[in-house]
């Protein structure tokens, strides 16, 4: 694939783009982004780098970080996770109780936030300092010190976070949930708020799309079996009900934020990471799925 | 790959797996089989082919077909189809009214049985003998007009399929099938049971693999981008609650039936079908998902 | 209790009352009711009769039937009737699927639409003619030959009545229906299709506030025991998803039908029919209801 | 109705009634009840007193104290009160958050767990110190000093109540909850650890069958008009989705608790507690609800 020649249309292109949706706004740090940014980096396995718009802009990555967590519990403790939280797509919205209630308190995947804290309790589980390990683990894969959590993010979704609070206390009636209950949802809602660029994503995910090792540090994050299966996880339930959608018009695995981030991963080939705050219907990314599909349908490139 | 090496191992592996499960028993036709059929058949989109067991003998492919019916309709109606049915996994059981009526008559995806009746609508409203042309499409890309349906199992189907009738009248009450409902119901229960052999179905199946073109008779039966999305429906949809699960150990966009079969395709590479009656509790093949987790995990080798 | 009072009252406040809602009009033959028809009739167990405004005048009473398809079954299948439709509200919509399915072809009760579709699988079972024994039934008891079937009702409800077929499917999928759809089907359209008058109905239901005896004629329609028993089923379920609300403000056992007739019994006392075609959102008569409420605040007269 | 000699046929039934389900067992405190205790008393509205078995001994109220917090709250705040909770049948089991999400936090009736935290969510908003005024409420009304919370039990309850947690979180979600969430539930727990004999309940709860007004005191603790609303609700309510079973088969309007009371109304004639700690499958008394049928059966006195 000629990437200088395809990143160069995505440049054209990007400013044809609609800008529908609105930005999540149920907490004033979110809900005060500039509607209009847009940032979008491409980096390739053999580390080459395509920065448009806002790319080295942070943001608040929310659910994307969901993906890191994952990776990290799937290594401390692979073998009880898969009994807690299962691999389906959930069929409903994200926050729903109902599937969890039907379902005895074990979430369909690891990245409706009903998994995301059951992947928190092990982490709680498993460390001694969730939040600075966890922390200092993306920082390392990511090279990167800066790299941080937001507090007063972290605090905005605590004061208003009674829906996460229910499913949590409805998970641990019925056992899936070992920690202290505010204990979880500290390490939860201070990984949502992890401020990152475009640019710094893409190439924390750049693992996912080299079999599992970091093709930049030369680092083995994680083995590659684990690697297929995660990229398989994010093509199932990566998007939470809109997951079929972004497979038919996109066709990669990648996973979304509230904050209007995206990530995506063409094993073997690329990671690209997308930002534009304006939410579909969905949650997801309004133009950020735009230009994603427009990348995959112009190259021909989609993993199908 | 070296496919010969990998199939000659496939065959060494088959008699040490265990066959759990049960053989599909509603109507007596399926309830008969051998439950200890096995047959495979792999094709490259370089038409070399690798046959195990029984993959000369047919078998009533049921759910499988509804592939074939999506590539029809596909081509005779792209623009109405995704307004009468999604392209998101149900999250739930692949007979269930409950979505159906929460959603107002439109199908999750076109690979639930509801979805599937919504397709042989389109396909009574486009074709003058839907159930003779419909034969013939499928004969002309396989090139073997032996392949038939089977009159005793669309009988006996029919017999006892009052949860069809169910769903299909509750879809016409909101609008969503547009003829009349035996008619729909008599071309659904015959494409159901049609007899194809492993061997008849990796060849069928090769256009996925291979951007839409049979490479055998260089036949384009479909565009390159529809190729590529029937590939991501069948990742997402191919196997009722279980897809998440089959992405996450096999890695293969694929479509089973409660005959025991399964379809899968590696895009750009080979097509392979499974079969195997007894289904696991989802309905899937138990030893066929088994085969096909060796085979991706051994050469590591899924999409992802 | 001064009848000739409190009804002469009511005679006074019906003018007042706002007449909301809209008539039903999924059928011509119920869209086309003048919408300002008021009827009210009430009997007491001493015979006395109170008829104002279109007391006389004949309607379809649809769904008021199901209690007189109850009573026959009643007394056919005393003992299969309770293992195949329960007696609880059904805490949905009346036309819900959800429940049905999520309970295995059971109805929550014998007066949502799914319920009485097993009533009339009853009658099937049981009577030579059910069609022509079920109008004697109602007949014997009102003592009047004049009262019928009207075919043009019928046949309407049937060229729409999918969800109706829908429900009918899905509970013969689980075993729960024993004759043929199109049979117990033609029962159930022609029974809602019965017309009759306020005066009419408040008669007919006289025995379930009378002990189960129709005072009139002496005839001993049902046991002591079961008119308390029908009695209860009413009050809980004869709203469908408005029993409660109607329990709170009227405190009455009733049903109503959606041709905008409700009978509601006072037991020991009278039995009250009214008629007003505007429906409210739950599909109960919006002023019939606003009347019975006025009568038992009034008089302080609910059963409770 | 002969009193006296209903009750001593009842006492002669007791110890042939089958003893079966089992005693609660999620909390400590209850499981370790006698499950061979029964108790019972009517009161009649002229005073009349007839006690059996352990009629004089305390037990834990649980959900009975449910109806007086609303009658508390049904003064204090009329208006706003059935905006914020509903009057229908839930449905659905008493513990179920799926209804609580589909209807947007708003609880089906006020004695489901969900609608007695909101009524318990009133009374922190109207009372200074609303566990005291609760307590002096109940025990004004009693005319007994002694009646008390049991610490141990709220205690109990409280360190396991996470589904109880999960609702009031789901509810604040909804912006249904005004106050602090450990506030409500402090008073939730506290009343449902309210401990009183079958003689205390049935005194309790008389004006329920007297208008409203205590016949022992010459008291109005509350309207006519609300006194049969709230004998409505009972009725339609009070025993979770077993309503319609106990209506069908006892006939009065009640209120049933996991420590195995029943308090049930006869309104214009009596009212009458029973307690037997083994709970059917529905979690309601079992030889209770027998023995109350054998009541209404035997003397034909049920409210319909």
């Amino acid at each position: 694939m000629d990437y200088e020649k395809i990143v160069t249309e995505m440049a054209a292109v990007i400013p044809t783009l609609e800008n529908c949706g609105k930005v999540a706004s149920y907490i004033p740090e979110l809900g005060g982004i500039d509607a209009e940014k847009f940032g979008l980096h491409l980096t390739t396995v053999g580390n080459q780098n395509y920065g448009l718009g806002d790319a080295g802009e942070r943001f608040s990555i929310q659910s994307i970080s969901k993906v890191m967590a994952l990776v990290l519990a799937f290594e401390l403790e692979e073998e009880a996770l898969w009994q807690r939280v299962g691999v389906e797509p959930s069929g409903t919205h994200f926050n729903s109780l109902v599937q969890l209630e039907y379902e005895k308190g074990v979430p369909r995947n690891p990245f409706i936030n009903a998994g995301a804290l059951v992947v928190c309790d092990i982490l709680v589980s498993r460390l001694k300092q969730p939040k600075q390990q966890f922390l200092e683990f993306v920082r390392g894969i990511a090279g990167n010190q800066e790299i941080d959590y937001c507090q007063r993010v972290a605090e905005s979704e605590k004061s208003t976070g009674f829906k996460n609070a229910a499913m949590i206390n409805l998970m641990k009636s019925y056992g899936n949930i070992h920690n202290d209950i505010d204990t979880v949802l500290d390490l939860y809602f201070n990984l949502c708020s992890i401020e990152m660029s475009c640019r710094e994503l893409a190439q924390q995910f750049l693992f996912l799309a080299a079999n599992g090792v970091d093709p930049l540090s030369g680092r083995a994050v994680i083995s590659p079996g684990k690697s297929k299966r995660l990229n398989a996880i994010m093509q199932l339930c990566g998007f939470y009900d809109e997951a079929g959608e972004f497979a038919y018009r996109v066709g990669l695995p990648g996973k979304s934020g509230v904050g209007g981030g995206i990530i995506a991963i063409h094993p073997g080939n690329y990671s690209i990471a997308v930002w534009s705050p304006r939410l579909n219907a969905k949650g997801n990314s309004y133009r950020g799925i735009r230009i994603l599909e427009f990348l995959t349908t112009r190259t021909t490139s989609s993993i199908f």
